[in-house]
């Protein structure tokens, strides 16, 4: 182990090899800003662990970097300050004061955004900004790939660190045309500098991560890494990756309640879901291009879970006065002995960042951990965080949890 | 094993090895009525297997023996018909009439109930029948003991049983006074023949049942076999007993959802459910002296699957019009990342008897096969049917499902 | 008055004072259908009252007529009989099998119904019937108006009746062109013979019923008779009508609770309601053209009973599942003193046809009964049964049933 | 109009006809503690006018004193200071600071409180503050109504108030033994002097307002002046009083559900409510003894509303977690046209002192406009604002705040 060694991030004499970057693609959104202000009054001890799962007693020897061995970056499309979009996210003034001075730091690292094939809602988001906000945009995906991974390759050498972890928690992209896409990295990397290639910037990032040697998180419902060729190019680096979709509220209630239906072997006829939420993510999500890439996972979730299809509905609204909170209603009418019809109904009103926002943190810290060994490829042992997870099977969260304590504990 | 066999119950030629009897304590309450209802639907292929867990395809391989090779009988308070009590618990009067020939046939199986320390609610029950119904006295235990097994060692004989398994499904007693029983079964037997010992009817049956060789199940929350004398007993014997409060509803989401939220390091602060309910059971439970002893049972899961004790409140309600259906409200209030505060609510509205008919069905089947391979003492492997399960630490219901699997499958 | 007058129908010495016909308009639908088996009950005893507002206390001394003064008939797209589609609402058999003979009698005065303009779902229904099953199309509106003349001129002569009241419970027709109608009669109705008029069917049965001097009731959310030029057709003619949309849950609920928030000075700052059912009338409107007109009434009755505009959402969804059960949830967010924000939750499990058939029934009786007072154009004193009610502004529930009560007791 | 006029409270030159005192018995609790808050936040516009009933448009022109012609003071039991309990009741810090100097001011005005007969819960809140807090205890009743007259005459002369209003907002206490209590005031103020008199705190209060020529408002379930013989006192004397117990969620709720369940004819089987809030008032009412003066009110309210008594039960929890925040769960089982079960069920999740503060504000004004008047004796028309109101039968909620409409405005 390197002998000398140094709290400050710019210090040029700190231990490299002690520190891992968080680089968030989405820096200034509400999840990635509660992630920020979290991780900030984590490292101050201003609050408690409650809602991080690393920070559960089964996993205190899993040999987990410290909050503080962390530094924070990223990129974003709107211009701003994390203070305010703190505020915006209903964080209390008092932890954002106190949090102030990290927050800046965070935003001098914050590089701006790139938009590619992103969809109506985001290239609108981009636009209303005055003179475009920061938004990149590029003639092909190679030159996306290359100007991402600058930014990588910038952060890692100006903060000293020994790996880093990109986090995407952008808004969702529409679906990607998955079907069109080659099996193999050859490949799709030849159809880079093509105008035709469908992939969107969720996926170039994913790229740019692998490239330059950085472990990829995709906390969005979006494509990312989840294709062959992408996992085909992480394999062949040596890079992890983990993916897709953050499972925060209603799925979670999903994928512990389907399979104790199943496991009475109680028949689902339908089971309806009803989503109303505020934040920026619900404005995205109302637009019904990106809708459809959020109502597609949800629905093999279900099938996986109790072998057979059940009519399954799931809406999304935009209800502004709700802001951050989220209310999920959802109906769920089975069959059980003799036929007999009953219901379970739930109402989960969570806070979406204050949900995600943890499991951002965890990841990271556990993709670095993994990054540390050695691992390569879709680190399916992450499946309990995921909607759709990569490298597993879909399964019950209590089967998933169980395989996450099994990898790191 | 005696070589003379045949099919038909009376049949002196019958196989006695092929065939098992099902002794039902409270033969004719909405439970047991609804699975003798189904257990001969399911017999004469009149309905699916929907409700039942042996059915699952997990378990095809478990070498249950088929629902035909049961044979039926119990005991009861209350005089009556077991059609009669099918109307009752709204079994469709078409299904009642096809069964209607096995349904008498079981009648004629069943004996009088006995009733000893009971508690004012079963007695007042017992007591409104013209000529105190069915119930019968005794002036010790030890008397009470013996007139059970007569009546098992009487069942055996006639229906040329290779196995019975007894299982109590009637109301639910008031609490025993645990901390007073003694923990061998020579020390608590010697008490038997005192008016003091505080031993209620339905560990009576558990001792009878064991001492005449036949496996026990205590699908009530009353003791039952849960004390170390009677395993002990059970042990000493070779006969396994499984138990205790069937897990149908509240508790069972409650197994599944509080290991969810410990999962993601959420805390709950407090766990509020109210039942209402319409049928006998309610009836019983809307007796304050009866119901501390359904309330106990429910908060020591939550504690066990959390880790800690948030306040709990489980209250339960005697609502006529509602008949078998119950309908449980949960409000579970949770604290997320930063202290942010959450809730999900739950509204399950079931039907009691068809929740539990087939778990009774179901653990009469998985005894049964424990007593062929010649188990005893208490069956951990049965947890997940019951809210506290004996044999077995208490598990989130996806464990106590895995476990199953693992014994049986 | 005529003289001659006895109790049969197809008496021909029967008192035509006496009788009243009710023409259902859908009249296999599941409203309809129930509508008419309710009647046959009610006349033979076999059900109580409840459910059917001019049984109140307060409407005994309305002078109604008596359920055996009213025949019913009607027409439907569909070929079949009552007897199968109450049996595919869930009418018990036995209750269908005491009132076949009625039913039987009732599917002999059942002529074929009017397709014209009626949107794609209904033109759907119309064709997968075989030959087209019953529906009549024609190539102009006057030629509808006239063969539906036709056939209510041949049931009043054929039944002897002194009154007839048409009711319109058929499937919901996407919105009509309103802004395009001329506001006065005589300028509409030179448009009928034009293929270019925006009339839809349910218009065209509101024409000639009134041009026949029937009475008329539009129960669905199609425009029936709710323009300027067919009140100015009705008022001329001294006919009388009422609709537009009967109001029978969400709706229902949403007109007495937005009253009392308004009374305490609460404010609400949005209203989110989601609908699942099952019947066919969740079929047609989960056809996004038909749904659209089913939505637009809502919206209106919160605007008008706060005196301001929420953001409010209302969903339906076609949940076969749940057969005529229909489920609403509804959330209201709302601010208080201080700005403090509350929430409401509803969940309404209701029954689509128990409470639509009662008050299709109420309604023809009481728009009999103004008939016979000579009343002409829209009756607002009827409001408390629609949504969009004709002839008298939206409020509250309260006010509207006292104002029935006022007009009719 | 008298010309000279003054805006302190203190100056001896201010006109003791424009200004009237509020007299907050329990002036630190929750609910009185917003309502100082809100009084002097509504003078100092820093919040707006939502959910004060008086603000509505319709009464705009009911000439009641402005906001800033009250002045406020009171009396309780436990030392401290108004800016401690605002904060324990959430309100926010910077509103509190705002408000600071006017509450300063009001805790210089707030006398200690009267603890006679109060039951065991306030007896214990009282005892456990230090030297027994500020709570006085009188031999008799006769001298507890002398002492509380000193106040209240002290109040009006330091001030120079034109008029006094007391309104009770303090914890509940037992039922009052009411049968025993004499008819007219002569009779029960001879019982004054002795130690049998059944009168608890809540009716002396009544009875030195009355006395003192001070307006009585009973917030709570308390008896209060709700009996005929102090009534008689009040209008022997020309004193209006108000009362029995605010109508601030379930039963506001239930004061619209009833009556439109009533106007379709249907019929309620059972309704079930089950609340659980956080407050001191949810610790003082589970104490079994005070929470049966609670349920003893809503029983009568659904009663009268429907017509016939459906079982109904109403349970109250004290959940600590909650804080101010009460959420009510309410289960409605009825039946429709032709026997048909349906159910709605409620959630609401009201803020406790946020709802009940307003309307405490709102009783103030409107009474003191009615001492105004010169009316005397219970002022039916305030029945909209209570649960059990006096002087006024039990109705629908729109029917009563109908009532207030056409009296005040």
């Amino acid at each position: 182990m390197p002998p000398q060694a140094g709290p400050q991030p710019e210090d040029p004499a700190s231990d490299r090899t002690a520190r891992t970057g968080f680089w968030l693609v989405g820096a200034r959104g509400g999840v990635a800003t509660t992630a920020a202000v979290g991780w900030s009054a984590l490292t101050r001890g201003l609050i408690g662990t409650t809602g991080l799962v690393t920070e559960l007693p089964a996993l205190a020897g899993a040999g987990l970097k410290d909050w503080d061995q962390f530094v924070l970056g990223g990129c974003e499309l709107r211009p701003g300050r994390l203070r305010d979009s703190a505020a915006e996210a209903g964080i209390p003034p008092a932890l954002i004061e106190a949090c102030a001075a990290d927050l800046d730091a965070i935003d001098a690292r914050i590089a701006p955004g790139v938009v590619h094939n992103s969809g109506p809602a985001i290239d609108e988001l981009a636009d209303e900004q005055a003179d475009g906000g920061l938004a990149r945009r590029f003639p092909t995906p190679r030159a996306a790939v290359d100007a991402i991974r600058a930014d990588l390759d910038r952060f890692r050498e100006q903060q000293r660190l020994e790996r880093v972890v990109v986090v995407v928690t952008a808004s969702t992209e529409p679906p990607t045309d998955e079907p069109s896409l080659p099996p193999t990295w050859d490949e799709l990397n030849a159809t880079l500098t093509s105008t035709d290639c469908p992939l969107r910037a969720g996926s170039l990032y994913a790229i740019a991560a692998i490239e330059s040697g950085a472990a990829f998180v995709n906390f969005t419902p979006s494509l990312g890494a989840s294709c062959a060729a992408i996992d085909d190019l992480a394999k062949r680096s040596g890079v992890c990756h983990a993916g897709r979709d953050g499972k925060t509220g209603e799925t979670l209630l999903k994928t512990v309640l389907a399979p104790m239906l199943a496991s009475r072997n109680l028949e689902v006829m339908s089971w309806v879901g009803h989503n109303i939420l505020g934040n920026a993510d619900g404005r995205v999500l109302s637009s019904p291009e990106h809708k459809s890439s959020k109502l597609g996972c949800k629905d093999a979730a279900l099938q996986s879970l109790l072998g057979y299809s059940p009519q399954s509905l799931v809406s999304i609204e935009y209800v502004p006065s709700l802001g951050e909170r989220k209310t999920a209603w959802n109906h769920v009418h089975f069959r059980g002995f003799m036929g007999v019809e009953m219901t379970l109904q739930l109402t989960w009103q969570g806070h979406d960042s204050a949900l995600a926002a943890p499991l951002v943190l965890d990841l990271a810290r556990l993709v670095d951990a993994s990054a540390g060994r050695g691992e390569s490829g879709a680190l399916g042992a992450l499946a309990c965080f995921f909607k759709s997870p990569c490298g597993a099977p879909l399964a019950g969260h209590s089967e998933q949890f169980a395989a996450l304590l099994a990898h790191y504990a």
